[in-house]
């Protein structure tokens, strides 16, 4: 190692203080993906390079971090969880469909890091394969909808659509196919570089204003989820493709619904495209205002992409929440709970000298078979290094040893954001030291 | 993705049923480790090439992942936790010290795989870094412990040596100093090929049979931690490591009865050594005896490590519980709790047409509010299929919804392991079906 040693750009340390915030979050999400009996899956990091490129194919290319291993086998570290969870599925015929896994892991980008954009991130996926009903579709929408409400986002919007009722749009206002894919760009950047922006995108791309006008004016439907669709039943009428897609979508808003997600959270927006190409029905996407972040979750319905990638095919649908966005806003917002502090420690226990230091060690054991996180100061120095180290390390509460209390089988708590010390017998410790830290994880009077 | 996609060798899936066992080690694991303090740290899977091998320099040839980016850049998988927690203490000196960490995170080893030995293995890693009094040393050991114990582990040695008194038995005995090295490798095998055969490699080094006979008469001193250490300061006496080795672990092993770990699952073991280079003072070892699996748990004081690798000397000590090998045991002698089903969902709800599909997620919504974890079947079939599913994903409680039930606001509770069926009111689902579960997670009678 060298003198300054380095992380490499785009990948991060988390320490302690963050590593706290992110434990909390992938707990809480842990909690909410099980509580609909998600089970958890875990995949190696390294995959057969083949593996990796079946998705992409040659845009893999740039996106993964491949390297031949001691055997001369190409490999690559994986990019995504779906793909992982393609050949598990492939793999393992035995497991019970529909198979519903989650999934919270790193996944690696080779390409060139961006703000907010890293080359080591988690992603959080929960999805259900080998069930085609839209039950499956609200039920992880539901999901992202809890874990949000749980981390105690309260001002964010699904945005659903569907990639059938897209292409009955493309239908019905006569954009040449071949255009297609470039054309679901354009729309799809429709939040960053505004209607005026789409439009010079789509006239570049060669089509015509009045068709442009027709187009807009389509997926410019608006109003409630029943509204808009049903200005779209109207306007779609006779499209095989559109009436799946409307069918669809009146479904999941319908399970959203009985599955306690309020009205005001979701919105029809035919505007929202998602990148990936391999999306065949419902599309979904949760974004929030502020702070200006983008979306922290996304995800949709894939019926054909297992079947491309394994050796069977099932129908599939998803959604992913990424882990750093919300923490990012949780952060920033100062959404966390009291009670996640900027240390796991309750409260340090004090050395008087080497003579006291067995009892010290005593009290910090009878502490935490009560149910506290304890440290004993490691080492032998005047009490106020000890009170900075905890002050330092934001320990709410101290628990000082001195020949006096010891010899009355007493000690002094002190809490560390007031200042305030009590004289306490060792015995009545662990309830007066809860007590210091719930005053001080109460909401600010 | 070819037809039939593959795992590396030495690398592999989790599938649910074992990542739930995982998953509650892992909490076991980090829940002791936060009740001493020590706090989470994640560092990324790659790191510089150079990072790495400033440990082992050339053996690191064969054990790391090593390739290079798309900057040119060489980099690499991790193969410890501990050289990045060097970097870490390197880069960030805001640290708190004593800087207590865990890390539970993936490793990487290039070597081909053997029978228990993986490429892709988790580390369950504690050190505290700067701090040299021997409480840190015992406060690691206690830590594995406890946590061992938490998992339900009844018969585990804790074997305590020091690579002073190692290396004052060298001095005592005449060892050339050049043959150390090799002397100590020999008696690392102590267990693997006995007394016989490690005598065979000494001879082999060019020791001579008087020299060890000397040297197997001290090694071989028994008995009680206090007696074994009473002997060797007789015996050392006058041997300025040794007398500083017998006086480091007469600390840890005070400070180990005063934090509550009985006597009868420690011992001073002179013929453990540990296989790693850098250890400077106590090291651990904890192994069990039942199943033949080796050791669980090692490590020890490293004073000088952290400074090879960094800029700045910190003394430092850790321990690293051995998360597979855990597992394999917890596995093999059936030794984890009731409640660590094979699921994690509680009950599954049935669903008897598309026309009560609704009925059936609003209970399955009113299970999770009432704390459970609830799956509604996706999709209408028979309900034989749908208990089929439970019954396959070992779910213990199945509620039927029929139309009489719903009629009358009732459900039928279904206990999947004795068959018992019952009806309950809807609003007394959460309770009836809790009871259900607390029988079946009771101790067989």
């Amino acid at each position: 190692m060298k003198a300054s040693p380095q992380v490499l750009k785009g990948m991060r340390d988390f320490l302690p203080q963050r590593m706290i915030l992110r434990n909390y979050v992938q707990d809480t999400v842990r909690r909410v993906f099980e509580r609909f009996g998600f089970e958890p899956l875990q995949t190696p990091a390294v995959e057969y390079a083949e593996t990796l490129e079946g998705k992409f194919g040659e845009e893999a290319d740039k996106l993964i971090y491949r390297f031949e291993d001691r055997g001369e086998r190409k490999v690559g570290l994986r990019y995504d969880l779906t793909v992982p969870l393609a050949r598990v599925v492939s793999m393992y015929p035995e497991l019970p469909k529909p198979f519903k896994r989650y999934q919270m892991a790193p996944v690696w980008r080779a390409e060139r890091p961006q703000k907010g954009r890293y080359r080591e991130f988690y992603q959080c996926d929960v999805d259900t394969v080998g069930c085609a009903s839209m039950v499956a579709d609200a039920e992880v929408v539901t999901i992202a909808y809890q874990a949000l409400r749980e981390l105690g986002f309260s001002a964010f919007r699904i945005l659903i659509n569907n990639r059938k009722l897209l292409q009955a749009v493309m239908n019905q206002t006569d954009v040449p196919a071949i255009l297609g894919p470039s054309v679901w760009r354009a729309i799809d950047k429709w939040d960053k570089i505004g209607p005026a922006g789409v439009r010079a995108e789509l006239t570049e791309a060669g089509l015509s204003d009045e068709l442009i006008g027709r187009l807009f004016d389509l997926l410019d439907v608006r109003g409630s989820a029943e509204d808009v669709l049903a200005t779209l039943a109207d306007r779609l009428a006779g499209d095989a493709l559109g009436d799946a897609g409307i069918d669809e979508l009146r479904q999941i808003i319908r399970y959203l619904s009985l599955s306690g997600v309020a009205e005001r959270f979701y919105q029809i927006d035919l505007h929202m495209v998602r990148g990936l190409e391999y999306y065949t029905g419902p599309i979904f996407e949760i974004v929030v205002d502020e702070p200006k972040i983008g979306s922290l979750s996304g995800g949709g319905r894939y019926d054909n992409l297992i079947g491309l990638l394994g050796s069977q095919s099932y129908p599939a649908v998803g959604i992913s929440l990424g882990l750093e966005r919300l923490i990012d806003v949780i952060d920033e917002l100062g959404m966390a709970p009291k009670g996640v502090r900027s240390t796991v420690s309750d409260v340090l226990v004090t050395v008087f000298d080497q003579e006291r230091l067995p009892d010290s060690i005593g009290v910090a054991a009878s502490l935490r078979a009560g149910g506290l996180n304890a440290e004993v100061y490691l080492g032998v120095e005047k009490l106020a290094t000890q009170l900075r180290y905890a002050s330092r390390k934001s320990i709410p509460v101290v628990v000082i040893l001195g020949p006096d209390e010891l010899s009355r089988g007493e000690a002094v708590v002190r809490n560390m954001q007031t200042g305030r010390q009590q004289q306490v017998r060792q015995s009545a410790l662990p309830e007066a030291i809860q007590a210091e830290i719930n005053a001080a994880d109460e909401p600010d009077a």
